[in-house]
């Protein structure tokens, strides 16, 4: 299949190899196809990605070529959209994307920001319930959890796959955490992860973003995440 | 252990039943705890909660009572705020944690905006990159998918777990997400979750704000979530 992807980062080049592998004749479209030697930000140049990929042209792989964001998007009968989240519009603008018609664009986007170190804030991030209420009452021990799951689940672990998935806290101060741990374990929790300081609540809040979409999908609340690592 | 628990809907009730049946003191903290008879949103009143609760008292069993905010502030060695996120800092100033010392607070909140029905928004919700790409380009089939881990993974679910954990896609036409379905088994995918239109990718995008303090506590980014259900 002949795949256009726009950007050139390590998202773009992980699956423009891994797409070459298997057969197809990928484009890969990036801002200003005369920098193949740039290094690109958390990946090589495109002169190496091309030099890794081309050379096994042959035995029932396709093929990879680098040029601009147009010609990827008219190569591709499939679009991967690779950009920054803050990009991604402008980029597709520059793309030509308007003009072609209805193809398929698979967005991998993230709208993080890197500008302020880690951890990397998502444009819309910037507070928490959690975080708040710390602030208004800095003598509490404020530990998040709980807050990612349906009230049966919470107390009854076990009612859901042998308990075999994961709960989530966060908080400024060890003892706090220690004692909510506890707790937990009184619950029949076995996978508790510490997610760091209070600051780690928004991604537990955040995750709720994700939670009602799997609600929704599932037609069922009693559902958890298991972290695989 | 004392325990005070600041809220009366589900997730007080529930919270509170567990820690009376694990031998607990809980005093469950209302706005108006005169309204006893009340129904609560996703719960029975706290009349049946108690009668639900207390007759089992005895047998190496806690106890429970309904009581205000502040007296269940006072009461607890540790609070549990259970209210929604939107009220739980006037709750608290409502239950005088200003004057609580430095309690153990666990809060389990969101900030879940139940009044424009489901699916339930974030306070911060509203937009997303996906869906603002389909609707600068409405004539592309734009599927969400691939944001929700690292590069490697994306192409090699095998490399983690044996490849037991959880993608996920969204987006309006449903061929197109057949197709991309296709190309992620032919990458090795076998737990692919639909989480249906495009407005999903919100969710998608949200797990980030989890993601990125996963991959801070645990100092890896080879991780992936697998939905138990």
């Amino acid at each position: 299949m002949k795949i256009g992807i726009i950007g050139s980062g390590v998202v773009a080049q992980t699956l423009g190899t891994k797409l070459v592998e298997l057969g197809h004749d990928v484009v890969l479209g990036t801002r200003d196809p005369k920098k193949l030697d740039e290094k690109k930000n958390m990946a090589g140049s495109l002169n190496e990605w091309l030099a890794s990929v081309n050379p096994s042209t042959g035995s029932g792989r396709g093929q990879a070529k680098v040029a601009s964001f147009k010609e990827a998007a008219i190569h591709g009968e499939i679009l991967i959209n690779a950009t920054h989240g803050q990009a991604a519009v402008e980029a597709l603008h520059l793309a030509g994307a308007g003009e072609a018609g209805s193809k398929v664009l698979i967005d991998t986007s993230n709208e993080l920001d890197f500008g302020k170190g880690f951890p990397m804030a998502l444009a819309s991030e910037g507070r928490s319930v959690a975080g708040n209420i710390q602030a208004a009452f800095p003598k509490l021990k404020v530990v998040k959890c709980f807050n990612t799951l349906a009230a049966p689940l919470m107390v009854n672990p076990k009612m859901l796959h042998g308990g075999d998935h994961t709960i989530f806290l966060s908080g400024n101060d060890a003892a706090a955490k220690a004692q909510v741990t506890e707790l937990l374990k009184s619950f029949g929790w076995t996978d508790i992860l510490d997610l760091g300081d209070i600051s780690a609540a928004r991604g537990q809040e955040m995750y709720m973003g994700m939670w009602v979409r799997l609600y929704g999908s599932l037609k069922n609340g009693m559902i958890n995440i298991k972290v695989q690592r």
